[in-house]
C-alpha cells in the first residue's frame, strides 16, 4: 500500500495518475498549499523540500516525479508503463521525464515562484512576462521532435504519457495557445478520454 | 562504441566520468561555448536544445544528464554503477539525480543564464546575487540529509557521485564555503582520487 501526498494543480497529478494506470493500491493526502501546508513542520518530515509529490512506500518515501514514476512502473511491471527491457527505450522515457522536471516545469514555476530564484518584485514580474515564450519554446520542441504520437513513446502508453499530460494542462494559464500544438492538444484530448485520468481528476476536485 | 559531446565546466563531465568507470568504449568532441557552437546548426542535429551532454549510440541520440547515467549504467551492468536488482533502491538513485538536475543545476544556472527566465539586466543581476543562497541552500540539504556516504547511496559507488561531484565543483565560483559542507567536501576529495576521475578531468583540461 503507497500513500501519495499532493496538492491539486501541481505535478503531483502524474505520479497519481500513474498510480490508477498500474492498478496500484494507494491511499491520497492532500495539502492545503494556501495555507502552506507543505512547509509545516510536520510534512516537512516527509519531505524536507517542501514539495509534493511524495510516496510512502514500505520501504520509504520517495520523491522527484521522474523517480517516482520509474518506481511505480518497475513495481507493476503488468501494466507495461515503462520499457525496462529495452535499456535504450527505457533511456528515452527517462530523458523525456528529465526534460519535463528541469526545463519544462522550470519554466513554468517562474511565473508565480521566482521568489525561489530573485528577490526584487520587478525581477517576478519581468520572469512572469518571459513564462509564455519559454513554456511556448518548451512544447514547440516537444511538439517537433519529441511526441511520436499517439502517446509519447509511440504505440505503447507509458509514464511519459501522464507527465506530458499534467505539464500540458498548465499552458492556457500560461498563455501559451494550443491552436500551435496540435499534437500536444491531441494528446491531451486522448489522456482525458482515459477511465483513469478521469477517475483522479474528478478524486483531485473533489 | 559512443561518442559524448562535452564542454569543459559544464554538467556534462558526470557523463564522461561515468562512461570511464564503466569501462566504456567512447570518443568525445567537444563543443566551444565561447563561440556559441552548441547552436550551431550541424549542432542542432545532434541535439535541438543546444545544450550538452548529448550522446551518440548505435540506436540513436540521448540527452539529459540522469537518463544518461541510467543508461551507461545499464549498458555496462558487470560496473555496478546502479542498483537495477532493486526498484526502490534505483528509484532513490533516480530521485538524488533528478534533484540535481532540475533543482541544484537550475539554481547555479541563474548565475549566468538568466537570460533563459528573464529580459532585464536588473533581472539577471538580482538572480545572481541569490545564487549562493539556493546553491548554499540544495547542498545543506545534500549534506544533511541525501549523501548517505561514503559515496552518495552509501557504501556502492554509483552514478550518483560523479554528477554530484560535477555539481561540487561549482561550488566556490558560486560563492558557497565548503568548510559548512564537511560530508560534500569530503566526497569531492575522495572522487578526486579515482582514477577515472583524474583521467577524465586530465582530458577534459588539455
Amino acid at each position: 500500500m503507497f500513500k501519495l501526498y499532493y496538492a491539486p494543480g501541481t505535478c503531483a497529478l502524474a505520479s497519481h495518475i500513474a498510480l490508477e494506470e498500474a492498478g496500484a493500491a494507494y491511499t491520497t493526502e492532500r495539502l492545503d498549499f494556501r495555507s502552506n501546508q507543505q512547509n509545516s513542520p510536520e510534512y516537512l518530515k516527509v519531505n524536507p523540500k517542501g514539495r509534493v509529490p511524495a510516496l510512502v512506500t514500505d520501504r520509504g518515501i520517495l520523491t522527484e516525479t521522474p523517480a517516482m514514476l520509474a518506481f511505480i512502473a518497475q513495481s507493476f511491471p503488468q501494466a507495461k508503463l515503462a520499457p525496462f527491457d529495452d535499456a535504450f527505450a527505457f533511456a528515452q522515457a527517462q530523458s523525456f521525464n528529465s526534460y519535463l522536471c528541469s526545463t519544462v516545469h522550470v519554466a513554468h514555476a517562474h511565473k508565480m515562484r521566482g521568489h525561489r530564484w530573485a528577490t526584487e518584485e520587478s525581477s517576478f514580474a519581468d520572469m512572469k512576462r518571459k513564462v509564455p515564450d519559454t513554456m511556448g519554446a518548451s512544447f514547440a520542441l516537444i511538439e517537433r521532435d519529441m511526441l511520436k504520437g499517439p502517446w509519447v513513446m509511440g504505440e505503447q502508453y507509458t509514464i511519459c504519457d501522464p507527465y506530458l499530460f499534467t505539464l500540458a494542462l498548465w499552458l492556457e494559464g500560461d498563455s501559451v495557445d494550443l491552436a500551435d500544438l496540435p499534437k500536444v492538444a491531441d494528446h491531451r484530448k486522448r489522456m482525458s478520454e482515459r477511465a483513469a485520468v478521469q477517475k483522479v481528476l474528478a478524486a483531485e476536485k473533489s
